[in-house]
Formats: structure tokens, C-alpha cells, sequence
């Protein structure tokens, strides 16, 4: 038999490899041979996955105002002015500065069948603190901020209102899942003290049942009595909801989280001026700070390395660009947003034109395309343009869809150039967000690069034709 | 400011997330309403990410032959009983019974610089063992069997041939750099025993710098004498290079892997009879058997529990299919495809039709679409139709290409039908691949389940329409 395997296994090697190896095709034109040797580039010199690594395991979890936030910031302006950039600049701006504090406690303490139970906690940004000796009261589980309005006061005050509405699992893409749950998180607090509730327990937002809660920002109603809020991982959350079925319960609360004085920071610019159209900016960005738990290794390093890389391949590639092209690691997006606000400012102050942005904040997976945005009144006629170099990016995989593109580069629409947003593979991005186990274990490094890759390549069409 | 923050939070999430929620679109017509039932169920109510967790968790590496492998047998006939199919069964085969033996060593025994040191190492499978006390020689780095040639007797003459070219990271898909550098691995022992070789060292299949090494398949030539070969991490082929460079190496290997008598085993097998055309075959598969390191998590438990998890959402979904759907488990992929042989052997003596084969034997990644394959003289007629269903998969990702489909499967393509191997995102799988880490944790269950719903949609379309 052993011919016959041997016969086989070499048929297969043919079957499965030789046709694939046509599958990836000779450039035709001078696109796609510039294409490709982006790729090549970036696939083989690329310096985006060490970066990152350097970013999460040396300096890890960067919250605006934290002494982390300010390493990453001479970090990664140190590591640009490796790379022969044209300039090189600090933008300051000025953080609000929030703090965690200890750990934070989330107690079942009346339980009949399960006794004093701790539940796996983690305070929501911006949360304010509970009193020293914590709060302790009735859990009450809403499914929306619909319905706490329809129970109203009667059935929310003095209670702990507990948010339980999980990320819907069909949504192919969790982004949509995300934005059909977060609500809760954002709002929920001042919505629930409105009816006088003294707290919020919010599940975590993640499609995975697991131990581990995800912080992320909430926003309190200005008008109203602010009142902490925490989040609960999703394996507690189902427990809690089914011992709500059975008993009343009641949960201890303690955190000490607070809001310090705002604090200085900066925006990290890096650029390489335009040839012919230097007034025509494009600029590729993420943010720099991160959670403070977890080292934001997909949130947002992924999108910090990716758009310093671009620089790093252009230089490496000697492409002079006929246009500025510049890289933003943007402060604050987290809980704020002072650096894109203030870099908005400032460009539009200077009367700057944006041709085009693109932020990379949906992690470091494998691309598969991106979202395009823009005014009404442009849009359009711009996209058309866009829509023109599909063949040559569906040679890599990627697609172009319209769609919002990032928080920090948002406010620039108003300067009328197209907004982008990676688009990479979804599926995992929420099992990490804003939790501890965001780290660069989490992250793969080909899957990285390719998002390099992507952007570059998208970035020199745009140079090479406009928009 | 915060008001400017808050308007812009409310603004942002607009943005990024209602656009997205159109984006996952109505469904327009009856197809494209089953297509998004199938994917609802896939999410909510498959059952693979379970059967995943018991076989690696607690069944483990199923080498065909071993104990673990008989365990995987029977717990998914046990499963596939639990779905109310129409037929469950066993079909026998023999396979050969391959044995590691007791731990690898490969050892630098004579290093100036370095003194002794351990290499991390895996023999390859079917490798002969070493005599008792090991092999000692000088090493002789090569970058292809063609080199062998040249060196000739001369130069290989009782050495350890190490075979270092390394995958090529420029391949977008990563099954290419596979396939442009495995014929080291798979042919490599008898080239270099052709020239009088003692032993080869093999670089691991991975294009990932790390310490873990990985096996796979050899095949000896049956007129050249039988040496071992052993794989070593690429962080260690890249340090032995680096030595072989500077002086000269000798290396101590030892192992006492065997081959023992081929073994009894089976082939799983579970159907749905087709209501119209019960003849007309649609076979859906993967391999039960894996490499006895690690527990075969993506290569390939996640193509056995893919295949298995059509038959379940097909019954939950209360479809009566036209045509027969089956689900084969094949035994022995990796050392042999006797289950392969054998299906196709008792399939033909039947005078069966696989209208279609479908294997997914590409790991649990997001699916990004099928290749296709099938014999010339009905190729380019019956794929037509398959491209017509293109805007179908699309709306999900999906695309398709002519291409190979898998090894388990492709003595079926003389029955005249179409072949489809599933192509998930390939940047993972030769990180995990025939090595100790392709265990659960490397599995993501919401890629493992779009993996099901593409399946699940492709036979659904086979079914409806024929080919």
C-alpha cells in the first residue's frame, strides 16, 4: 500500500499547493508590483509587532494622565525619530485623569443557596467612588434603559440597578453587537439615578462567557447625582441573573475610584512631506492611551505600531510621497477624547486640509478592509474614485464599504477629505477589549503586519491619485 | 468640555455603529432568509465548540492506532447517534500504527562557544528510531533536497543533513509558504540517505520564531535505507545556522520511535437520507485522527466537529434535504489517508454519486470562502453554477476559487462530482500546527461556528439547486 499513499501524498501536495501558489498572482501593472512590494516589505522588515511588544510588556496599560500614557509618549516619539521623518512633534493637550484605585469589590452577601459570593468586578471609567464602607443594597435586573424609565421610581430607588443585556451573538459583525449593547455601559448610571438608584452593576461587554470583566468609558449626565458603576464579567452575570429568578439578593459595592485634576499630555506626530501637494494632508492614526488594565495590546497599540509602520515602509520602500503624508498616535480617546479634539483645533486654526484619514482602532487582526466616510456633499464623487481601486486591494482580501471610520480622526470631517477606518477580522476584538487579558499574547504577528500592509497600500493610492 | 465630549460619544457611536447595523442586511429573497437562519442558529445553538472541548480536553493527540484515537471514534458515533439522523456507522479500515517512543533528544555536543545544548526537538512521523545509544555526527546545513544532489556523497557521507529553508513569510496565504517548503520534511530522509547520510534535522513548518518544534508526515523511499529524522524549533535552526557558520557542529540525536503492526480502526459516518434524490451524495468531512503531540484542535478536531455541526443545525433547522447529506470523519490523514482510501474504495464499489465533497481540514479560523476542484471534463459547466450563489456568500464574507480541497477527499473527484476544501483565515494555523499548542485555547468559538454556518450554507445551496 505503501506506493499507493506515496502516489497520493505527492498528488496532493500538487492538488492543494501548486494551484494555490497560482493563487497568489503576478502584479499586471505598476500597482500592483508597488502593492506588492508593500506587502513583501511588510511581511519580511516590518517593525510594528516589536514596537507593540516594547509598548504592552514594557511600558502595558497607558490610561491618559498615567506616568504609562507619558512613557508611551517619549517612547513612541523616540522610536519616529528613528525612521528619518521629516519632522517629529509632541502636541500638547490637556487629560482628564481618572484613577482606579484598589480593587475593586463586588459582594453577594444574603444568598441563601450560595452563600457570600464575590463576583469577578471591575469599575466602569469615569465611575465616581462608593462611600468608604461601600454601599450594600436589593439588586434589581433591568434588560435596557427603556425599561428602568417603565419601572420608575418605585421599583428603582435605593436599589442597585444591574444592566443585563448581552452583545447579540448573530450579529456576524461584533462592532454592531457592541453598538446594540454599550448603551447600558455609557448611559446607564445616570439613567438609573435619575429613578434613584444608589449604583450599577453592568455586564461586560463580550460575546464570551468567561471570568473577566471589561471596563470602558461611561458618561454621566451632568444634571444628575452621579452614582459608581461596575462591571460584572458575564459568567457572574448569568449567576446573578439566575439567582435574581430564585431570591431577592442583595450586593456589596466598594470602589474608590476617582477623578483627579485634568493633566497634561500630548499627541505624537510624525510626517513626511508632501513633493508636489505638501498642503494636502493624509494621515493615518490611533490612539495612545489604553485602559489601565490589560496592556490595550489591540486597543489601541495595534493601531499605534500600525500607523508608525507605514511611515517606517514608505522610508524603507524610498517612496517620496507627492503629499504630507503624517502619523497621529492621538491622546485620551478612552475617556475624553482631549488629543483628537485638540488636534482638530489646532488644524483647522492653521487652516489645514485633510485629504484623507485613516484611523486603525478595531485591533491588530487580519484586515479585511476598510470603511469609508465622509460629508454628504462630497461624498459621493470621492468614494467613486475609492471604489476605482477595489481590483487592486481585493487582490489582498480587502473590501470597501461606507461606514464610520474612527473617534479620534471624526472631527476632521468638517475639513471635507474622506474618512477611513481599518476594517480587520472582528470575531475576537471583544473577547480582549478593555480587560486584562488584552496583552500581546492576543496579538499575531503576521495578522499585525498584514494591517500595515493594507493601510500603506491604501495611503499610496490616495497619494498617487488624490481624491 | 464635557458636554462637547458627550455630544461627540453620542455623535461617535452613531457613527460607527448604525451605519454597521444596515450593514448586516435584511435578507431579500428565500434563500437569502435560510442562509441568515443558518448563520442565527450557528451562533446561538451549535454545539462544535463543545465537541472540541471534550475531544482536545479530554481525549487529547489521536494518532491513527493509538487508544485516544479509538476514544475519538466512539465519542463522535456516540454524538452523531444524539442527532436523530437517519443512519450512524462505523466503516473499518486499517491503519498504520505509529509509535514515538520515549522523549527526542538532539544535543550540540562539541560547541566552542555555545557547550552543550539541548535542542527542542519532535521526530518526524513514520521516522525510524536510532540505535540504542543515539547518532553522533558532524551537521551539514542545507536549503533544498536539489542541494543534496550537488553536495553529493562527498560532502553528506555520514553527516547529519539539516534541512533550514524557511517558510516564506511573503505569502499571503500561508498554506503556499507551506507548500514551497515541506518537501523537506516529506522527502527530505531519503534524499539525504541517497548520499549516505546518518540522520536529518529538519526546520520546524512554521514561518513563527519561537522554541516549539513541529511534525508531520515523512515518506521513505522503500529502495533507500531508512535513517531518523527529527524537527527542531525555528529559534534553534536559526541558532544552529548561526554556529555552522562560525565552526563546525556535531550533533547527538536519539529516539526510539517504531512502527508497529498496522491496527484496526473506522471511519465515523452519519446521514441524512436525501426525500428526492437519496443517490445524489453531498459529503461533508474532516479527519478524526491527529498528530499524538498537542490535541489536534484545529488540524483537524475542528473539521470533524464543523461537519458534524451541519447535521445538527440541518435537523434543528428542520430542513428535509432533497439530496443525502453525509458527515465522514476520515482516519489517518495524517500518516497514511487509509480511511480516505478506503471510503472512496467502498463508495466506488458501491457505484455511489458524491454529487459533492466538501473537507474542511484548514483549521477553525473565520472562514474567508471555499476553492473548488473537480475533474476537467466537468469542471468549468458545473462551477458556473456555483459562482452564481457568489452574491449569496458574499453577504457573509465568503468567497470562492478553483483550488485544491483536501487530501481525505480527493480520491473521490473520479466520481465526476465537485470538490470544495473551506478556506478560513490562514495566518494562525502554521503557528499551531502539528505541535504541542494546537489545543483548545488556540480556538475561538465564534470563528469555530461561522465555520458551520458557511458549511452548513454551501450544502444548503448544493441541495437546493444541485450541480
Amino acid at each position: 500500500m505503501l506506493d499507493m499513499v506515496k502516489y497520493l501524498i505527492l498528488v496532493l501536495f500538487a492538488l492543494t499547493f501548486t494551484n494555490d501558489l497560482k493563487g497568489q498572482e503576478e502584479p499586471k501593472n505598476e500597482d500592483a508590483f508597488f502593492l506588492r512590494s508593500i506587502y513583501d516589505k511588510a511581511l519580511t522588515e516590518g517593525r510594528c509587532y516589536n514596537w507593540l511588544t516594547h509598548l504592552t510588556t514594557k511600558i502595558g496599560g497607558r490610561l491618559a494622565g498615567s506616568p504609562q500614557a507619558a512613557a508611551a509618549v517619549e517612547y513612541t516619539r523616540q522610536m519616529l525619530d528613528t525612521l528619518g521623518l521629516d519632522s517629529v512633534w509632541l502636541q500638547p493637550c490637556i487629560v482628564p485623569h481618572w484613577v482606579r484605585g484598589d480593587k475593586e469589590q463586588v459582594k453577594i452577601v444574603n444568598s441563601k443557596s450560595m452563600g457570600s459570593l464575590n463576583l469577578n468586578a471591575l469599575a466602569l471609567g469615569n465611575s465616581v467612588g462608593t462611600p468608604d464602607d461601600g454601599i450594600t443594597a436589593d439588586v434589581i435586573e433591568v434588560k435596557s434603559l427603556d425599561e428602568v424609565e417603565q419601572l420608575g421610581r418605585e421599583e428603582i430607588e435605593g436599589k442597585i440597578v444591574f444592566y443585563n443585556r448581552p452583545m447579540d451573538p448573530k450579529q456576524i459583525r461584533t462592532f454592531n453587537a457592541y453598538g446594540g449593547a454599550v448603551d447600558q455601559r455609557v448611559f446607564g448610571a445616570s439613567k438609573a439615578a435619575q429613578f434613584g438608584a444608589v449604583a450599577v452593576l453592568v455586564r461586560s461587554m463580550t460575546t464570551r462567557l468567561d471570568d473577566i470583566p471589561h471596563t470602558g468609558v461611561l458618561v454621566y449626565d451632568e444634571e444628575i447625582k452621579k452614582i459608581p458603576a461596575i462591571a460584572i464579567s458575564t459568567n457572574d452575570a448569568e449567576s446573578l441573573s439566575g439567582l435574581l429568578k430564585k431570591e431577592s439578593v442583595r450586593v456589596f459595592m466598594k470602589t474608590n475610584c476617582q477623578k483627579l485634576a485634568d493633566a497634561p499630555s500630548f499627541n505624537v506626530i510624525g510626517e513626511i512631506r508632501g513633493s508636489e501637494f505638501p498642503e494636502e494632508i493624509i494621515l493615518i492614526g490611533g490612539h495612545l492611551d489604553s485602559w489601565d488594565v490589560g496592556s490595550g495590546a489591540h486597543d489601541d497599540g495595534a493601531g499605534c505600531v500600525h500607523a508608525m509602520d507605514v511611515l517606517q515602509l514608505l522610508k524603507r520602500l524610498d517612496y517620496q510621497p507627492k503629499r504630507t503624508i503624517r502619523c497621529v498616535l492621538f491622546m485620551n480617546e478612552e475617556n475624553g477624547l482631549a488629543g483628537g479634539l485638540e488636534y482638530a483645533k489646532v488644524s483647522n486654526d492653521k487652516h489645514e486640509f485633510h485629504l484623507a484619514a485613516i484611523e486603525s482602532d478595531a485591533g491588530g487582526f487580519t484586515p479585511r478592509g476598510f470603511s469609508c466616510d465622509g460629508q454628504n456633499a462630497i461624498f459621493t464623487e470621492k468614494f467613486k474614485k475609492v471604489i476605482e481601486w477595489l481590483p487592486l486591494l481585493e487582490a489582498y482580501n480587502l473590501s470597501l464599504s461606507k461606514g464610520g471610520s474612527g473617534a479620534d480622526i471624526s472631527p476632521l470631517k468638517s475639513q471635507n477629505g474622506l474618512l477611513f477606518g481599518l476594517r480587520p477580522d472582528s470575531q475576537r476584538y471583544f473577547d480582549y477589549h478593555h480587560s486584562r487579558i488584552d496583552t500581546i499574547d492576543a496579538v499575531n504577528k503576521r495578522e499585525l503586519e498584514l494591517g500595515v500592509a493594507a493601510i500603506t497600500s491604501l495611503v499610496y493610492l490616495i497619494d498617487k491619485y488624490g481624491l
